[in-house]
């Protein structure tokens, strides 16, 4: 079977992009074929994407497109942004459809459909809140109106739903959007800087989906103008630095404010640069990407530490229990990490995707893909939350429902992030078991099948299905965590040494048949932190493989707050296939210290000589990913060192 | 001279309250006569009030009241509640007023009751927010209108104005309004939950002053509508607990939400109680103190932890960088710590408020009084903040102006809270250089005068200049910060033994020229927190007498951030008369760390042998209330401990 048919599948299609190094498979070209993805896409499918319909009519989002299509002037409800849950939604139900056909689920995106479609006004204007609620207001409030993330969803979901399926129902609304978008805005017509980007990398696709270069134009038109106060100070935090319009994209040196509105800009700038090449915005990017790793990251690759504003913080303001780290800032992370990649072909960008998606977004839904955290703290006391932080449950919906279908979107997509190739051969990205085809210029039609337990064996076998004609080179990203990882070729060990880049790259004429098994090391590993962080301050923490870990009240000795962990016991691990839909725990030692001597105050003076009372106890740690799906529960990933 | 005239004097007059242990002392009574307080308090008349008054003029905020006395409709500058901050300007210039005497002063309150007595309506109601934005809309926000919130002030404005000059003026203008709303609400008529607590403090305090029942009553009406989901949910911050609307006040258990709404009903429930005697709700405040103490206490007595809805945490939520900690809840936080000694007369109350006193609020103005911190966190990095959380530099207003009166105010009226009467003698609650003259019911007219250059010096002598007739006792309250307090009378150590209530008690039949020679334990002290509080894990803070200490960069040989302190080398304070306005520093010993082994990164595998390299510096830490006066700073209360 050959897949490489040339039309695109998943989010981008770099096929064409002149300055992506690496580039993206087209439909068909990846099977997703078992494993925690799979059950993943599985519930997905089953249960999140109808949950999420009946949620989107529940809430009103449709119901406000049906209002806008009527004429009414009243009865919206919901923040200003609800039509774009409506496109993310399409957009996930498309990826789902590019898997497998479903008739089921193409009836539901239909209906969605026909809520939008007629919603568009005449000139191509498509927006319910602005229609419905605010008539004539149109283009008033570039800083929280939202007009312009919702186009941008819109146009994800047009392309999704056309590379899907083919028809272009969706996508010539979209292209009407577009149009009128770009007869209003640009150079010799009016300014405009999007409060939230996401626009700006949805008009890249629309442009590599349609091939129309004024919609690659808008995009740069719209990203060159931030930077210059043109949106003034965010009316709700004060600051031009909400909404990245302090410093232009390409003197951009952090990555500051709103953390979702950050990296969609980062994304979309990332985009221009895979068409144009322009150095500038490569270099932006390192020096914000760098800000990123090396200041303002979570262990779980959240990225956001303010609740105030959605924020990232200060460098090193990484608190734990407060840790804002909303899903949708996850999700936008991996959507960048992808375009570095596919940009420089360096395993950095992959390895921190693979962090994220783990560790940062798949904590973001329950096992039954039915409720959702929106915030993804790294610690909780598990007990209910009077104000507003969220507490230890997830719900499954929100009021600003951003996240829910963000994850629906980005799992029905996952085989897209699994591999590239370039003119030379194939690269793996990401581990799990999966059927890759493609077509290499060089080689002619190329199928390789993963087979692995990863991420919970670190073993992985690559077995060429289909070996196409003349040598090809199989390139292994080799996991920044993985402390040695043997590689060996037909049973034989390679001597292969990793490229610049993070990648093993194993170059040969392959013939059917022939076996690649990796093994990546999965000893269970302590993680300490920069001294810097204040929240983690003589704390270790527990990864193993990609899996971040945590320990959660119900599988401990004692009460979580009292536990410290002893270092200086082995970590083992053991697969356990009943809980959690089946992960591996991990296991360690330390110990339960008694508090009696504090009870009643916060402050003493410092008493160099005494040491509470402590009792060893055993600890289990469980992936980070999968607290809360217990019922409410105390939580924490980092430990404090006993 | 004897001073008890009988007019009250200072915010609160609990000498008619039957539920007080303690009584306040009347005008007069108290002469602050040197140290810090002394020049705080002309820094206040000198600059601060002047200053309060041209950015009250600047900020519209008197405007605002002249244009709702034309009848205007727009024009209206800045938040709801800007009328507040002219009552609280003139609520602490009365205070200055009634200090001594001003004509400047004065002519200035007067031009400020010159705007607001017109602006009231004829029916009695009085808001310019109200009046000229939102005409017909009174009394329809009751979360977030802040009407009830900006009457109290006005009530406590008058309060304080009568009190000092005599004149009704402002008093008529307050009782008029007062009228009005007991004439709205109540039983049988409209009910009503101010969304911001402050008018129940005010109206007990007009009660207090005008014999009227009616406003206690109507204190008690507003205080039991609470808890009823009345309110709904905050618009803003999705939460009843955001108002304190969650629970009945007679069931509370907890200080929730907003800090400064939070311990503002507080103290207006410690008021009613006052003159009610009601057990429920001394109960309910003993509950919410416990609560406030043992779990979201910061070491400086700043409370509110959390940036988002300006609201405290959950229990041991209590971050560093991130310390919300606004000036007024500090300021809130003496004003309810004050009225539980009157009910209670139990020092714990005086040692809270002397430590917020010193560390939560005067951190909240510079040096020269001109300059506002709104937020108070205990470690900042120095450096700019391009979103919105401060940064190290303090404003010389804000626009959300609540915080520089409100110090002001405090400021003002300090003599009020340095002592107190019962029936048997006179309780010194904080130290400092002051007169002090009462007439007691058993002794008649009685003075003292203390002499202290506390609270750098632990020495504290009070000379009885005024003996009174048969015996008294003179109550002194043993902070509970001092590890050994000596006390002599005439020169010969007492033996008295500290009561139940944390106070020494001398009775005797006092002779003109007896002294009293007082020695607090000044030894610099480390003090280290409670293991759940995640940020201040490992770490120590410097105290001296009632003053917790800090680092601030410019005083140490290397980087803030790598700095640890060695509590093995002893710590020694030195007087440095021309730092700061003359401060104690500490100074101690510790380390630097080489921290080059993280350069680029933020987490690494744990390395259990590995020490980074660490050169011993000298640490000079200077009173934390005192930094960010000598331009931006890094700055940390909390230490690693190397």
């Amino acid at each position: 079977m050959t897949t490489d048919t040339g039309r695109a599948a998943g989010p981008v299609d770099a096929t064409g992009s002149p300055h992506a190094v690496l580039r993206t498979l087209p439909a068909g070209a990846v099977a997703v074929e078992g494993g925690i993805w799979a059950k993943r896409q599985a519930i997905n499918r089953e249960a999140a994407l109808p949950h999420g319909f009946r949620m989107l009519q529940q809430a009103g989002n449709l119901d406000n497109l049906r209002l806008a299509a009527g004429g009414a002037t009243e009865g919206y409800r919901g923040p200003v942004f609800m039509d774009s849950d409506v496109y993310k939604w399409i957009e996930a139900a498309a990826f789902e459809l590019a898997r497998r056909p479903d008739p089921e689920l193409e009836a539901l995106i239909e209906r969605a459909i026909d809520a939008i479609e007629p919603a568009q006004q005449p000139d191509g204007y498509l927006n319910s809140y602005y229609t419905v609620a605010e008539p004539g207001r149109r283009w008033t409030d570039f800083g929280h109106g939202h007009e312009l993330y919702c186009a941008g969803h819109l146009f994800q979901a047009a392309v999704a739903h056309h590379r899907a399926t083919g028809s272009a129902r969706l996508l010539d609304v979209a292209r009407r959007f577009a149009d009128h978008i770009d007869r209003t805005f640009g150079p010799g017509k009016r300014p405009a800087v999007p409060g939230h980007p996401e626009v700006e990398t949805a008009l890249v696709e629309l442009y590599r989906e349609t091939g129309e270069r004024r919609y690659l134009a808008l995009a740069g038109f719209l990203l060159d103008g931030r930077g210059h106060g043109w949106l003034g100070p965010s009316r709700r935090y004060g600051s031009s630095a909400y909404f990245q319009d302090r410093v232009p994209v390409r003197e951009a040196s952090e990555v500051e404010g709103h953390a979702v509105r950050a990296l969609y800009l980062t994304a979309g700038v990332a985009d221009v640069y895979l068409e144009t090449g322009e150095r500038a915005l490569l270099d932006a990017l390192e020096r914000q990407w760098h800000d990123m790793v090396a200041r303002k990251l979570y262990l779980t690759g959240g990225v956001g530490s303010r609740h105030l504003a959605e924020a990232f913080g200060k460098p090193y303001e990484l608190p734990n229990e407060l840790a804002y780290c909303e899903t949708c800032a996850a999700i936008a992370s991996i959507l960048w990490c992808w375009r570095m990649l596919l940009m420089t072909g360096e395993a950095r960008f992959a390895d921190l995707a693979e962090r994220t998606l783990y560790n940062a977004v798949l904590s973001g839904v329950s096992l039954d893909g039915q409720f959702y955290f929106y915030v993804n703290p790294l610690a909780d006391d598990g007990e209910p939350e009077h104000l507003h932080r969220g507490g230890p449950s997830r719900k499954p919906w929100h009021d600003v429902a951003c996240c829910p279908p963000n994850v629906m979107r980005l799992v029905a997509s996952l085989g897209h992030y699994l591999a590239t190739r370039d003119d030379h051969g194939l690269q793996l990205h990401q581990y799990g078991a999966a059927r890759i085809a493609v077509d290499l210029p060089t080689a002619g039609p190329v199928a390789v099948r993963v087979e692995s337990a990863y991420p919970w064996d670190g073993r992985v076998r690559i077995a060429v299905e289909e070996d196409g004609s003349g040598p090809w080179t199989l390139s292994l990203r080799l996991p920044a965590w993985s402390e040695e990882t043997g590689v060996a070729v037909n049973g034989e060990p390679s001597d292969a040494a990793p490229d610049g880049r993070g990648y093993l790259r194993l170059e040969r004429v392959w013939t059917e048949g022939d076996v690649v098994d990796v093994a990546f090391s999965m000893r269970p590993r302590l993680i300490e932190a920069h001294p810097r962080i204040e929240s983690t301050r003589g704390c270790l923490a527990i990864e193993r493989g990609p899996l971040v870990y945590c320990l959660e009240q119900q599988d401990q000795q004692a009460p979580l707050s009292d536990l410290e962990i002893d270092p200086a016991v082995p970590l083992t691990a053991a697969w356990e296939p009943d809980l959690l839909d089946g992960v591996a725990v991990v296991r360690g030692s330390g110990f339960t210290v008694d508090r009696a001597a504090w009870a009643g105050r916060l402050y003493r003076p410092y008493q160099p000589g005494e040491t509470a009372p402590k009792r060893r106890v055993d600890l289990t740690a469980i992936p980070a990913y999968a607290w809360a799906n217990r019922g409410p529960n105390a939580m924490r990933v980092w430990i404090p060192r006993g």
